[in-house]
């Protein structure tokens, strides 16, 4: 029976938009001006490699201490915007559907555990889940090592585990660890984007992966 | 010679995230929770539409007081967002291109004309371009009236005339009008949704069709 990694935001909670808005706001604050849609094309790749992307669409290096003030102002942004973050529909009822097949799942996150636990809150996940975080597994998504972290945890082989993720990056890490990837479009990325990214099958979020659990070939 | 009608929000301005934020937290006051990424989908559509887009989204009705203070609570949130909104790069440039060569063009905003005006400035539109808005036609995109009316204004013909915009809203109503759509991903749409809505080509920005004008036969 398959395994399920979840990513955590963007994939179960609606936070990919708050954190468009917080890299912008500290990007500015920073002399950056990079469009939104660029940088939302970025969220979902982790730490140092989204840094790595918003210094490319800028156009420069970006230092140490940059990295370090950009990554402060981001947290403190978000911070603010995190009250206004729910839980997409129905994600506890996935969660207390895969239990009740006996069907084994972990939470992979690039985040730091401790901003993590509010969003993982919000999901209401059931205790005795794995969550594997950065402290894990430090490379940052699209490398395989979060998720590969992850199925190690839930002692899944590669053939039947099965990440579902909300942005191309977490379709891209799935293939590099042999997994196979479902997208949702929860992120704001369109089918077509996430399919060329390698997803074996596409839904809208989570309440519509639940109704089509068979598709995954689950009874 | 090609005419150009461009689209304002999005395409010209940076603002379609803004106006996600702002729905998003007029529809909650209103007790109506809808994922940031199902609105982002509809923004670009325009009031009356946008409106009946959202009620299918919530899976209700909305009568005429509910729309009133929805539209009320938008106003208002986008009026606090709108200090952050900036022009995309080289917006100015691109006019003045058009203009050395001749090439007429306008603006075709779905928005009240009062509500346009910052954006206007924003983009530095140079005095005497057409500007065609709700008033001059109140049939919202995807209907191509707005952009009919602004194809009129330019006496332009059908197989002149090029649309530049940035959702899919803009690329229907443009294919409805017979006209050329080209698209850019400045929306946050990805490239195949756009050519899927019959973009003709597709750009990132407003920069990068500045660079590439001859590929609407532009010498």
């Amino acid at each position: 029976m398959p395994a399920f990694i979840f990513d955590l935001d963007g994939t179960l909670a609606d936070s990919v938009y708050q954190h468009v808005i917080a890299w912008h706001s500290a990007l500015r604050e920073c002399g950056l001006e990079i469009a939104m849609w660029r940088l939302h094309r970025k969220i979902g790749m982790s730490g140092a490699l989204l840094l790595r992307a918003f210094a490319d669409e800028a156009g420069r290096e970006f230092d140490d201490p940059l990295k370090a003030r950009l990554e402060a102002l981001h947290t403190a942004h978000f911070a603010r915007l995190r009250r206004d973050i729910k839980a997409f529909p129905e994600v506890p009822e996935l969660f207390a559907d895969l239990q009740k097949r006996d069907l084994k799942f972990a939470i992979a996150t690039s985040g730091d555990l401790k901003d993590v636990q509010p969003l993982l809150d919000l999901v209401q996940l059931p205790h005795g889940i794995p969550v594997i975080s950065k402290k894990d597994a430090p490379n940052p998504k699209p490398d395989p090592a979060l998720f590969l972290k992850a199925a190690e945890k839930l002692g899944s082989r590669s053939e039947e585990t099965i990440v579902v993720g909300d942005s191309v990056w977490d379709m891209l890490a799935a293939r590099r660890a042999h997994f196979l990837g479902i997208g949702l479009l929860t992120g704001g990325y369109g089918e077509s984007e996430m399919t060329g990214a390698g997803a074996f099958r596409v839904f809208a979020d989570p309440a519509q992966l639940r109704r089509h659990l068979y598709e995954a070939g689950i009874p």
